[in-house]
């Protein structure tokens, strides 16, 4: 799809806050004061409100979904995804895409000011879970005036959230499409995000988490986005962009960058510090680690309430979130006689596959997305 | 196979060094005065100097190969396989383990004493490639009046020890048992190593190599071995033995350790620094991403000029080095017409399979053994 000037979209972030005096629960049992939620939305809602479909972002991820901010020359994260005629068709659907509670991209998390002392949370913001994600965006669509979703989906983390909320609000959730996630995060996923919060806490800068205003635990943050992009990549896919390309000549006096990849790794983790809080990701890691539909059940009772449609989508190269767990669940609807479509994408990218085979997404998700709105009667 | 008191092997290391004036050569073209090497033998060399194997250790291995040093309680990192009538039975063999130069247990490596100033090499001391650890070892076996290898074996990057060895030495390399290795090192691998290396280089205390006397950088080195125990297991087998087992019971306010894998993690890496060095961490780990057998080449050209005998090892699970890479090895032996056993051990225990599947390693090493034994004609 050409994108000519016509079809640029112009987006732009928005905020929506508790009305004052009105805290917001916490799964915990804590509670947050003054909630603000940072959104997107796309194209437009329908006279019958039937056409809301809410995306959900991954772990470093943010409400800026599709569009272009003015001046911007980069677009949202799901873009070739979502807008006229695309998968997300805005000509047809109101989509909206918020950032997550505990992020650090607008909405309330470790960064925030806390309206008790006047200072930035840091440590002392509550502990936050996929469902506390979920029901602060259930405050956002409430406030739009939604009272059903068309659809939910997301990868990775984002895929969680729209597992959490077919499972939390069957009777409010028409269709759910997770994309290359997981119902529980399993030994391996919890202790690869357990190193990245190891290493952020060994920085110095980290200090417990009160760092804000002072120098950053940049050091720190970098390694665990270094770990994660390891994690993002499939083994086959770093042979083909980088293989054993040196960057330097000669053995590594010093150590300094000889291979292409460490460069690469090195380049992501730097970049990386520039943009996100480190304190924000031992919370959003956190929250996956605890992320756990199945608990001491049955996946098969987990659904058991579910009035929802499912597209399910898998990648063969994605070893952080392989398809085997979401066949788990797939299995799970279908035991159910619920309505899912399963469809493992044959790729290179691994779990990185998400953000990049937009070509197969998207008319999976299109087909999807027209019969699930038929289907609703619309 | 019981352990009785006649069979407890007590063991002791030696140190070879290389006499005055004999500068070592090293790859690079660098050279090192007074190589010292830390070394263990087990059994007897026989009259025909025709039974002597060598084992080469991985990245944190040590020259205690087998048996007890006195007053320890554990054994050698092998010892389930060395010994009187296990696998490399030191009734028949002579048994040879030197800890690698580069290392920190006993051979010459950055935490050395550089003769020209009588302080710690730290970033001083030369890189160290794996073909300079099969030099240093000729020397070894040299001094010990051995001309041929009946064996020479290894896992991980004792592997591509063996391999090299293969390779460098054809005429005198009877046979040859890599395990669970490769022929050169992947991106992903690469990746995997510089993470660790980034977190060690992160850490203040580092202070680019120089902290010998001081505080040495062990939350650094703690990460880069927890990076490390995820890549050796598999995601079943952490599955098995962590699950998503709850150390603490309330959510982790302050990210203490709340799931076992957590803890599990925090205490091989706290271990791990007591008694590991760093700055060969950083060493031995830029060793393995510069192991390259094929280069530029064709991997069948590399075993043009092998005369060994081999017994290809790897592990279902091993995702660290899956099998497919030791396969092409395998391929590569069988176009020149060498004989080759390949065989993959169906295991859930990961890359760390090398250091557990005692019972299925020792019949398939035994067996080949007594062959290649016989086929010399002894």
């Amino acid at each position: 799809m050409e994108t000519t000037d016509a079809q640029i979209m112009v987006a732009e972030t928005k905020f929506y806050s508790t009305p004052p005096g009105e805290d917001f629960l916490l799964e915990s049992g804590l509670t947050l004061k003054d909630l603000r939620i940072a959104y997107e939305t796309y194209g437009k809602l329908n006279a019958e409100r039937s056409n809301a479909v809410l995306l959900c972002h991954a772990l470093s991820g943010d409400a800026h979904a599709a569009g272009y901010h003015k001046g911007d020359k980069k677009p949202g994260w799901w873009d070739p995804m979502v807008g006229p005629g695309k998968a997300f068709d805005t000509d047809k659907y109101y989509v909206i895409c918020s950032n997550i509670i505990g992020g650090c991209k607008g909405s309330s998390g470790p960064n925030s000011i806390n309206p008790s002392n006047g200072k930035p949370y840091g440590l002392s913001f509550p502990i936050v879970s996929v469902g506390d994600m979920v029901n602060a965006q259930k405050k956002l669509i409430e406030f739009l005036g939604i009272e059903r979703l068309l659809c939910v989906s997301g990868g990775s983390m984002g895929g969680m959230q729209a597992l959490d909320w077919a499972v939390r609000y069957p009777d409010i959730v028409e269709s759910c499409i997770p994309v290359a996630t997981t119902y529980k995060h399993s030994a391996q996923q919890i202790a690869f995000n357990e190193v990245g919060r190891q290493a952020i806490m060994a920085d110095p800068a980290w200090n417990s988490g009160d760092y804000y205003g002072g120098e950053i635990p940049s050091r720190g943050l970098s390694v665990a986005r270094m770990v994660g992009h390891i994690t993002y990549m499939s083994s086959e896919s770093m042979d083909q962009k980088f293989g054993r390309m040196i960057k330097e000549e000669k053995l590594g006096y010093g150590f300094t960058t000889e291979f292409e990849v460490e460069g690469y790794l090195r380049y992501r983790g730097d970049s990386f510090v520039k943009r996100f809080d480190a304190n924000s990701y031992l919370y959003i890691t956190k929250a996956m680690d605890h992320f756990d539909l199945q608990k001491d059940g049955k996946l098969y009772d987990v659904f058991k309430a579910s009035r929802s449609r499912f597209l399910v989508i898998t990648f063969s190269s994605d070893w952080l979130y392989p398809p085997v767990q979401l066949k788990e669940v797939v299995k799970a609807l279908k035991m159910n006689g619920i309505d899912v479509t399963y469809c493992e994408i044959s790729s290179n990218y691994g779990h990185d596959a998400f953000l990049l085979e937009f070509e197969v997404e998207s008319k999976l998700i299109k087909f999807f997305l027209e019969k699930t709105f038929q289907k609703a009667g619309r």
